[in-house]
């Protein structure tokens, strides 16, 4: 991810497929056009008398149905009487409309980056995902990659299945993935395994939140939460893990007016799209070698690749080649190697590639 | 097990078998008929100094000899002088007589539930296996069953090796097993491993007791112990656990006169009798499942079997059926599903049959 | 290794071979002779200021330089003006000298030991080694062996290079092998285990440490360190780990004039060979039996292998005998067995020899 070179082609498109269902997205809302009064129109008022002043964010569920969400202290303002109530939208056939970014690399296998775009001005549980994953696909943009990458701004769980339903083939390339979600809050990060657990793309932000210096916690894998639902359905079964700041439903802002702007901090989105392009570092550059001088260890000293001195101990760099050399017999992989040894990938992969330019490594 | 129907032919029958050996059980105490002072009766004479109103039980493994248990207080009132000693009995073949009662089910796959009847009066280290025992036979014997059930009433050892050594071809059908043994007091669950280890009966109880709310702990394996030593012998290795409350050898009561109907309480026998069913139950239900609907989740809504708005968290029965739905890929079984998910087998198990009904799974 | 037998003919050699680069130990020191100025020559003075009275030993690898150590007293008393400068060395092909010792077993399958004879001066960081392997290659060679053992005296990492280089075909014999170093100071013991990390060495040094008094340590491979860098790098992968007490670099004494013979023990020495000596012992006895009476338990009364009389406890002795026949089909070692009865190997192997001339089980 380090070098630069000529831009390549990106496709940045908008998709307007038609509703894989029969109006599901227009079912949220129902139409409505009456006068009633204050105690029949409560039942179609949601508000959190704990938060007096936060809207709350509902949703109905393909059940056909309507209301408004408002303020506790709005509701208790209301006086007595008959209140008009008119909501115009229409239950029919409609169309679902995505973007998606793809960024062709050298190898058609995939990492798929996917971020909703479907909860009503929330920011940390909405737009930081897709504010991180826009600045990611901008980096990326500019670097060589072996991967290609697709970026996903999807409606939640109708937007993953609809993408899932028309791309089949191309989920067959997705090597490894993450859902991006709550990741502006001033928390500390959460990784959520993919549904197997031991994926490429579990280990590597596992390994990359060890490393860093911020709190974080490493989640098993459950079947409730953001797109990682459908991407870890068992009939796709993708690699694809959820990174997240705080975990939805464990903050009081969650699905409320309080998830605003103030909610994110510029620092911490930048922190996590830090972290992001660290993850896809690892994905990047993790590879196998074969150390081409396998019966005992090579005269480093004399490649320039040791100290010259003897006395206190060696510094990580030496230690990162010795481990790179030891482990490099074709079946460890760089980041095998960063966990086995304890070092940062980092460190484990600049000693391989000074190992390979001193004709003592090979990539298999 | 919740199913109930028109009982099933039950096979209760008392064997009695030659003993295996040549006159092993008589040995255990050989005929005395002699004079003696009470310098060497006392050789002969077995009590328990520091606990003086208990009568210790003494046994004589294979070797031909003979004595007296009784209280230490009885032993200090005995004057000295000459006693006259009598043993009327005679070591000769004989035969060995154990109960056994069949229930069959859908399967000759069967369940052995085994327990040991030779300790002379002693109501937890005897009585208290054999009477769970005979509950949960009549429980099941009022069930609809997928499995064939054993129950096995057996002196201790003998029996079992007995059993065993005639029935080599019913061993050959037993999927699962467990010895009941000092399960009336008032402690804990202890539930020690089959041999294998990590055989499904190991799995099952372990999960039961962690979900239900009395202390418990899981043993491994030993080669020490009751009938589950025969059982787990390497020619056969059976899938047989052992539970028990209080551990034989950890309480002072064990094999004393103290261990009578004192030391057992009918709520620890009905708690017992629970525990021993919820781990039939989960053995019975046990199966595998083929998500039909494997690309992305299926609309749960559609079908009733979601909450129709959102906002809080979802409940335990829907995450129920989202990990159903998530893992049933016809590899993993309900236990696997409640282990992982963390819930109950029987939340699963109902999940699982809700899905059945709604046409999205299929038994594999 | 408890029967001793007429003593085998052990083959003790000094080899001198070519040295397989070009000059390589004599470039560690270049001859100079010069006069020159106490400022020019403090460049080549090497001390520890915070040490004063002891001298440091240091190593100029594979580059052309020269320098003393001293004291840093020494140092600081060192008047201004010139110093005459003279080292009469000469860089030139030489040849690399070591010491081997072979003792042949019933199998040509070897055990290598392996120290470093090259720091000069040096006591617990060279010396402790060669005893305490000296010591061992002369009890080994009083007893029945079925290994055949090399005790290798090299100079570091240079000695082992050239062993494995001529010796290729010896070094696929190598069954199991350990390094020692460090192991007389007044420590507890570390074991760092092979490349391998599961290898049978590791195990039985594991096990042995765990069942004896002194504190102890198992640490992970690392491809820094002594000889074990050259026998585990991956084109041999050797199973070789190794033993110490204190960790090079842990010390304050490490690599200087205080690493002397006050700083080892003779008890500590004693104790790093009994510990030797016992690791060896398990390592010769671990093997595999079949249990010949695989269908329940054999009568262990009638062969006079169990207590007579029942109520308590069964001893040691007698539950190692259930373990081993519990466990003996064929699958299990003596070393299996011992970890997961978590008795001492030494038990467990008693049992199954009595076990064995009982005729109740036998070697496979």
């Amino acid at each position: 991810m380090t070098r630069k070179k000529t831009v390549t082609p990106t496709t940045i498109a908008g998709h307007t497929v038609p509703n894989p269902g029969t109006g599901t997205l227009a079912m949220m809302r129902s139409a409505i056009q009456a006068t009633m009064a204050l105690g029949d129109l409560k039942a179609h008022l949601f508000t959190i008398p704990e938060k007096p002043d936060w809207i709350p964010y509902r949703t109905s569920y393909y059940k056909e149905d309507w209301g408004f969400c408002l303020t506790h202290t709005q509701l208790l303002a209301m006086n007595e009487g008959d209140y008009e109530v008119c909501i115009d939208a229409s239950l029919e056939d409609g169309l679902l409309t995505y973007g998606e970014c793809y960024l062709p690399g050298q190898s058609s296998d995939e990492i798929i980056i996917s971020c909703h775009a479907c909860h009503p001005s929330l920011a940390n549980d909405n737009l930081s995902g897709l504010t991180v994953a826009t600045f990611l696909a901008g980096i990326l943009s500019q670097c060589d990659r072996y991967y290609s990458y697709r970026f996903l701004f999807i409606p939640g769980t109708i937007g993953a299945i609809t993408w899932l339903a028309q791309n089949r083939e191309a989920a067959g390339r997705v090597r490894h993935g993450l859902v991006l979600t709550c990741i502006g809050d001033s928390g500390g990060f959460h990784y959520k395994k993919s549904r197997r657990g031991n994926a490429e793309i579990d280990r590597a932000a596992a390994h990359v939140l060890k490393h860093q210096a911020e709190p974080f916690e490493i989640l098993e894998f459950s079947p409730y939460g953001y797109d990682e639902r459908q991407y870890c359905s068992p009939g796709f079964n993708l690699p694809v893990g959820c990174l997240m700041r705080r975990v939805w439903g464990t903050f009081p802002e969650y699905h409320t007016s309080a998830d605003n702007l103030d909610f994110i901090r510029p620092a911490q989105l930048a922190g996590s799209l830090r972290l992001c392009a660290t993850i896809v570092d690892v994905l990047e550059n993790n590879r196998k070698y074969r150390n081409l001088n396998p019966f005992c260890e090579p005269q480093l000293g004399r490649r320039n690749l040791y100290r010259t001195t003897g006395g206190d101990a060696i510094g990580k760099e030496i230690n990162a080649r010795l481990w790179v050399l030891n482990l490099s017999d074709g079946e460890h992989s760089l980041l095998d190697i960063a966990e086995r040894s304890g070092m940062p990938f980092s460190l484990i992969c600049g000693a391989a590639e000074v190992l390979r330019q001193a004709g003592l490594l090979e990539s298999v």
